[in-house]
């Protein structure tokens, strides 16, 4: 036992923690190869910083790597320090839902790392359902969930950081809990909107109707008993700066807020929009960057992360209020957040990933959905996690939460990328996905510099036109427009011309491009 | 005007609708070319039947063939006397969102009808927000809605018969509504829970928390002003016999029940289960009719279509109340039904399908979903809806309402079926589907005559390989397996490998099956 700073006792308000306070090293004896760990964390916000580090330094100092091996639960992905260097040290078997990383996506997709991507909704839920658990040897329980704090209150419950995500639940499952709290950030006390997972038939609606509602509590419940340790962390969030706006992403913004003014005009949308969900990256930053400077006001955020330029949208004061399960700032961002706390902390809020991703409140909420894909095709299918159908990038997320509930769901992505070989090598439209997240069934409208194609109640034939017409880059016109053509012609010779396809033709794309570095071809009819 | 017989008297209670009487002649005047109607009607029962059938003898007689036809709107299906006897008289032009009969599936797969399918919990909602009639010229309203009802009572509120369906929205949108009062089947009275669609801002929680809580009224409110006309009906629902259970279908009911049998023992389920959602067609039939004879007591449903089966299942006293949107009996059912209605009604009610099929509602229950696909691949993605990527078949149905939501998500389907050429020429697990409706983050389990996969926790290659060895046929087995192992050698070496794909390659069976008539081929990989 090590004995707890002064920063330490003034955020853990628990007295019989404080006899529990020990360093990252002197917990390594907790954890045994095969076990099934818990972490807090969402989008690289709100980890445990201090074990996981001692952990990767026992491994790598021992040459012990592939002889520790754990089965690692964490809402979504955690910061690169701790969960991709642990994929570098071969630490990692299975690894659910979600995960960002260079190492920690070789280990996948080199078939060392078991992983599987998962509704960020359903995760949490399946988790308590024993899902994940079922054939472990000693009970449906994670044997050590370890969870960032910033406080910790008089009942010993946990005051999470700047994420939720699946915390709640993680802890409900756990047989030991290990509570890092940081005291270089701020509490976040107040900020949170915590409810538990019951089982069916015993579950109850999540009774938001607004972003703003509350239907729980400020801090994580936890059975005191299970805690076996408490660590001071000095270590921040590891974010590095938000993705810069860049040409393409202005324009796509651009056509969306059109897009937006006028459903507004035609009296499908109220003045102040509807609550919006936005994903991560450039794009989403370039969306509601072009929003902070738009004519709406009074307009709200339901979603599941939120990026620097939200606080310009506050700051604009054209945002109201915002729901989300985890802030993702820049450091800068932080330091912003953190010396404006006052004028922020009233106009948000961060709720557990089941709740800020149930279908139940986004369909009632009517969000409008926002999501880059990895490519969408011409009949509005959307790829949202493999490159060329076999390789992951970082999963499915919450895309598929937002975009088969909300009112409007939106794929926004340029029509190009580049290769090393080729300037618009890679064409984020196709024939035919090559790994399919949303399915036509989903999206109402998809966006690129080129244009906006609304393809909301067209059938697949005249989605496919307009998506050509629209949205496809130039490069690309001629050869997707015959591909389509073509495919029409003998598609309607064998009466099965609904959503016409050549199935040994489409990936035609795809095959050149792992060959030859680009999707360019010549033809995809002969 | 007509005169209103004394059937009709009996049933209609309002009345001034009793001076709107006329013929279903009399009705043609209101139908123009180009006009966008609504009609009643779910799994082919509750459609209007007089007036289709009369506007079709109109156009018949008269050669209007392609010169009055008509943007379709119904909840899921109507009877093959109307909408498939409309599309081969080429009175169709667009039809949503779902459709059996092989006239309007030629029509679609032809090019003549512009088809989509969608979700049918989202159909309605997507109606009321306007997406469907966002391009008509003279406002957002549906022109002409026709219902069926079985009563209708003082305040002009309409009393549907065996299915509610997207009546309730079709009719918020209409600007006239014309009723069919069907005096032939008894009075459906009291039997339905019907709530409205508000829009987003003002969306409230649904407050089901079991089966059989009601939380609306048991008639569709309707403007009496836009009623222009009330026919008399003495046509029945155009049912069919059930689809017989055979060998194949008995096997998967045996594997499944085994499973929730599994499910009991381990306490990942309650002892009644939870409520079940079983689609349409044999394999559902001999489910439900196995867990009438099964160790299961105290039972719920909820679904969107009951078939014959349910009444043994009603009758064996296991089946404690049933939730749906419609009940498709066949004839001798439905006689069954009628002469029972004391001992049922108490027992089941019918919903509109915006909460029957609603995501909010199956994920609160925690509904058990099963349902078959025309294929499932190697990974847990599965085709619901198109033949070859391209032929539509029925149309998405609440699949996926279902399917996404459920707790448990299991897709049962023959490992193969005949063709002209083989009589194992199409083997319903494919390394690729050629369509894909439900994704692999939606799947929790498999299952075909061989065996039963439980997919739940797997990476995706753990998956295949299950579903290869307890779920592909023998005659297929050896190819798919070859297929898997080369797949994963050859993504190894690229380092892309998390769910192994040759692209190039995975629509080889498709392809012959078109060219050839059987999936059987030497090899997938040479």
């Amino acid at each position: 036992m090590a004995s707890a700073s002064a920063a330490l006792k003034s955020r853990v308000r628990r007295p019989s923690y404080l006899n529990k306070v020990m360093s990252a090293e002197d917990t390594l004896p907790f954890f045994k190869n095969g076990q099934y760990l818990g972490w807090s964390g969402f989008t690289g916000v709100g980890y445990p910083k201090m074990i996981p580090i001692a952990l990767a330094d026992h491994v790598e100092k021992n040459n012990l790597q592939g002889k520790m091996r754990f089965n690692l639960f964490v809402g979504a992905s955690s910061g690169a320090e701790t969960e991709d260097r642990w994929a570098a040290l071969d630490m990692i078997d299975r690894r659910y839902p979600h995960q960002v990383g260079r190492n920690i996506k070789k280990g996948i997709n080199e078939g060392r790392i078991r992983f599987a991507d998962k509704h960020l909704s359903m995760f949490p839920q399946d988790l308590v359902y024993g899902f994940y658990t079922k054939d472990k040897p000693n009970g449906n329980n994670l044997d050590i969930v370890i969870v960032e704090a910033t406080a910790v209150l008089e009942d010993g419950s946990i005051v999470p950081g700047a994420s939720v995500g699946a915390s709640p639940e993680l802890i409900q499952m756990a047989d030991k809990v290990i509570i890092e709290v940081n005291t270089k950030i701020p509490s976040f006390e107040g900020l949170h909107d915590i409810v538990g997972c019951s089982l069916p038939p015993n579950r109850k609606p999540y009774l938001i109707m607004d972003v703003e509602d509350r239907i729980g509590r400020t801090s994580i419940p936890v059975d005191p008993e299970k805690v076996v340790a408490v660590v001071e962390s000095d270590r921040p969030d590891c974010t590095g700066p938000n993705a810069p706006q860049d040409e393409s992403s202005e324009s796509i913004a651009q056509h969306l807020i059109e897009f937006l003014e006028h459903e507004v005009k035609m009296g499908r949308l109220p003045d102040n929009l509807l609550p919006l969900q936005s994903g991560i990256g450039n794009i989403a930053n370039a969306v509601i960057g072009g929003l902070a400077k738009s004519n709406f006001n009074n307009v709200s955020v339901y979603t599941e992360v939120l990026q620097d330029t939200f606080l310009d949208f506050f700051d604009s004061d054209k945002l109201r209020f915002a729901s989300s399960t985890s802030i993702r700032f820049s450091p800068d961002g932080f330091d912003r957040f953190y010396e404006n706390w006052e004028q922020y902390k009233g106009r948000l809020l961060l709720r557990s990933q089941q709740v800020s991703n149930s279908p139940e409140i986004i369909r009632r909420l009517g969000c409008i959905a926002m999501n880059t894909p990895v490519e969408f095709d011409i009949y509005g299918h959307a790829n949202s996690t493999c490159v060329a159908g076999s390789g992951m990038l970082n999963g499915l997320g919450g895309s598929a939460d937002f975009l088969r509930n909300a009112k409007l769901s939106i794929m926004h992505t340029p029509s190009t990328r580049p290769t090393k070989k080729d300037a618009h090598g890679i064409s984020c439209i196709v024939p035919f996905v090559s790994h399919c997240d949303q399915t036509e069934h989903d999206l109402d409208v998809v966006v690129t510099e080129q244009g906006l194609a609304d393809l909301r109640g067209l059938c697949p034939r005249d989605r496919a036109q307009l998506i050509i017409d629209k949205c496809v880059h130039p490069e690309y016109k001629a050869l997707i427009q015959d591909y389509f053509d073509f495919a029409t012609k003998k598609c309607l010779a064998n009466g099965m011309a609904h959503e016409p396809q050549i199935l040994d033709k489409v990936f035609r794309m795809h095959s050149n491009l792992l060959e030859n570095g680009t999707m360019r071809v010549d033809s995809l009819i002969n």
